[in-house]
């Protein structure tokens, strides 16, 4: 029959639906065993995959089976345990499954009105999230004026935040009328590639985008910061926005928030905190001096997805204030007019984004909240750190190793006495091998390793094979 | 042992994903027997959830049995047959288990050495869109300089066309230096709210977005077009952008492309087409006039989550040039940097979008396209459009209803004769009752329902009981 579509019947898909999560569970049962980068030319996967598309459908048992043939000799493997590279993406079963039951309803949650279920549980996974993690108040939905959204990474979250600052510094009037080509913002010069991407989005473009230089420990100098913003104004600039990072990307430095901060309230700048990666370790009483300083700040973000073992995407982002958001963002056509959001009782999230619709992503949050427990969470990140901690002092043991800088949490940089081109060498060898990935980084005008110790699967079984591979291959 | 995190085993993975599997398998063989709409006052789910997080890991159990107490009660239901509102947001089967995998292996694609695969399949599976929709061939990348990428939404996408025409339309200065306030951008005024907001965001303002009348069909005026340019070349303003609409979202109307493609070569005008909805009907050929004209288009999309059986999110967005695209939106900080990158010879997506990160999309499309076979797509297309034919003559046969405009493809506006207030009492006691969901637009200033027969789970039945209950409540 070709006039008729297709359809799976609700039994052949369970059937087919227990054979993908036997295809997961038997990926992650060899995860370990597999070249975590591919050996694969770009064009490879491409070339290997049909010119035209089937006109007749396909048997599922077939499409499961081109992604062994197809599909994994072409990934990199996130999950791996000798994953090491970047920021981790971290998955874990209740995140997968959270996600497949928001796949499976398939619902849209732009407005409350859409499905008051996904507007709701989000906003409350935010608020258990501000006390999880020790944030001010403020950003609670549920006592005041602020609250939290779950963005789909720290880039969208930065870039909401530069415009909702764009729209109150302008008076309200940048959303309807444009901007005038005079505001400026700053971040230091390790904050993220985002901050330059929201910059040049929002029509201000990057060259207005002021690097503060950083300190030994690379995190923005607030003198520096102040004397950029007082050259600013001399000249008739409108200085706006600081972005503070809290873990940068590169060598997970904590810029001064409070002293930031201080700036910003003499100054009236918006101060948005990125702690994409590190947010996540404030679930640690111990590790919450990273967000010493978090009162000053109008808005902040950090990512589950990266260490808090919910799958990508998922960036949790609050403001203090929700009016600027809302009315850098708002829009009502017709067909969404409802009752509720004339009544303005209850929270329509489309407001709080870039896009119109979105998934309902709050389900993969409070699967891992529930499944682990607090208590479960903090063990995660606490056992990271210790690890961290070890492999510091196997780096500092070894006369032919040095850290470029003091470890921070969970994130190694090192090198190899030698070159730059040495320590490229052996980066390269080491992921070529396929047992573990690691990715690099330049501190100081210096190439070196960098060692983030966050994936899921990864025990310390794999923390002390990676330095062994680490030290074999270097006497290489 | 709380020192510990309790990660589930694979075996435990295995058991509760067939338990979330059978949860979704459920959902579905009952879905029809639920209220389309949810019962439910703001606040009410937010409050059945504890104030707390728990401290202890719960059992998956436990939360799978949340499900139905706490979140399907607030849920509206888009995969009901009985759905008819605003747009669908279709899954099916082998959507859902494609996404299903991508949660599951949770690789990150943001550039090509991140996650070979994820971005080889998705370049070819949009290749194979543009055949399959029949598009120019100019949109596929292996062969030329354009190509295609999955968005989350239209929104976003229809934003980075007007970044990368604001790129093109400065000499390449926009993204480093800002915008000069001068820049004018054109769409219906029946264009999709996004444009708006893409111009706010654009640091261009909204009042610089022209809204052009439209015609008795709802359908963009090229000559009032044309003297909208005229006038603001006059004023000394530079007309950039133009966003022709195939298929508005309030009726499914059509701009004349070809036409408005004509005007914006005169002009040198980049033309962004939005087909967010009815690009999907191009997969048969005798709906393809729907693209009549996309020849003149820089850029295009559509959302296969909306009527291709995708669940959300998936926009498919197109350029003719993926030059001022990657030059408007790229970045490359250090720890990015990769060899294959810096020659050039594989497409790095995150140029190609707002966010760094990206999640494997392609799979359930590609799940998807090999499942049902472009005849299987088509026939569901097809379907659609003919249930639509017989509602049509439905509400011509009753003298109690009228069409407010043609049928167009698959969207019916009509209304009950009688006031604005009455059509807005019948749909409120039709939602109320919960066994179909229809939304309302206004056209001409005329309140009307508005029923669209799109959703995947919908049968012949369904739209019969549907018009019934339209009606009988009429009648009472």
């Amino acid at each position: 029959m070709t006039d008729l579509p297709r359809h799976m019947s609700v039994e052949a898909f369970r059937l087919a639906g227990y054979a993908t999560i036997d295809w997961i569970a038997d990926y992650y049962e060899r995860i370990e065993s597999l070249p975590v980068q591919p050996k694969i030319e770009p064009g490879e996967i491409y070339s290997r995959l049909p010119d035209e598309p089937p006109l007749e459908g396909e048997a599922f048992s077939a499409i499961l089976a081109d992604l062994d043939r197809v599909i994994l000799p072409g990934l990199m493997h996130w999950q791996s345990p000798n994953f090491f590279g970047y920021f981790p993406a971290n998955a874990s079963a209740p995140s997968i499954l959270g996600d497949v039951v928001s796949s499976g309803i398939g619902v849209q949650g732009m407005l409350w009105q859409t499905s008051p279920a996904c507007t709701e549980l989000e906003s409350r996974v935010l608020d258990w999230l501000v006390e999880m993690l020790n944030l001010p108040g403020k950003f609670k939905i549920s006592t005041g004026c602020g609250g939290g959204v779950i963005h789909d990474t720290a880039s969208s979250a930065t870039l909401c935040a530069l415009l909702a600052a764009r729209e109150r510094a302008s008076g309200y009037t940048a959303r309807e009328h444009g901007i005038k080509n005079d505001l400026v913002a700053y971040c230091s010069e390790e904050a993220h590639s985002s901050m330059e991407k929201a910059m040049s989005i929002a029509g201000l473009g990057s060259h207005k985008l002021r690097k503060i230089p950083t300190d030994q420990k690379l995190a923005m100098s607030p003198s520096l910061l102040t004397e950029a913003i007082g050259r600013d104004r001399a000249v008739g600039l409108k200085p706006f926005f600081v972005c503070g990072t809290v873990g940068t990307t590169s060598s997970l430095a904590i810029d001064p928030i409070e002293e930031i901060g201080q700036v910003c309230g003499r100054h009236k700048l918006w101060l948005h905190v990125d702690a994409a990666m590190i947010g996540t370790a404030a679930l640690c009483p111990e590790f919450r001096y990273v967000h010493a300083g978090l009162e000053f700040a109008d808005s902040y973000c950090f990512n589950p997805h990266k260490w808090m073992l919910t799958n990508f995407d998922c960036d949790c982002f609050y403001v203090a204030d929700r009016e600027p958001l809302n009315r850098a963002l708002s829009v009502m056509p017709e067909y969404l007019r409802n009752e509720v959001t004339e009544k303005g009782t209850a929270i329509d999230y489309r407001d709080w984004q870039i896009p119109l619709g979105r998934r309902f992503r709050a389900l993969k949050l409070w699967f891992v909240i529930r499944s682990y427990g607090v208590l479960g969470l903090q063990a995660f990140v606490r056992q990271h750190v210790a690890w961290a901690e070890k492999f510091e002092c196997w780096i500092n043991d070894d006369p032919a190793f040095e850290l470029v800088m003091p470890r921070s949490l969970n994130l190694l940089c090192f090198r190899r006495l030698g070159s730059d081109d040495d320590n490229r060498a052996l980066l390269q060898r080491l992921n070529q091998d396929g047992q573990v990935f690691l990715t690099h980084t330049v501190i100081d005008g210096r190439y070196c390793l960098r060692l983030c110790i966050a994936q899921t699967n990864t025990e310390f079984r794999h923390i002390e094979r990676a330095w062994q591979l680490i030290q074999e291959v270097a006497d290489q």
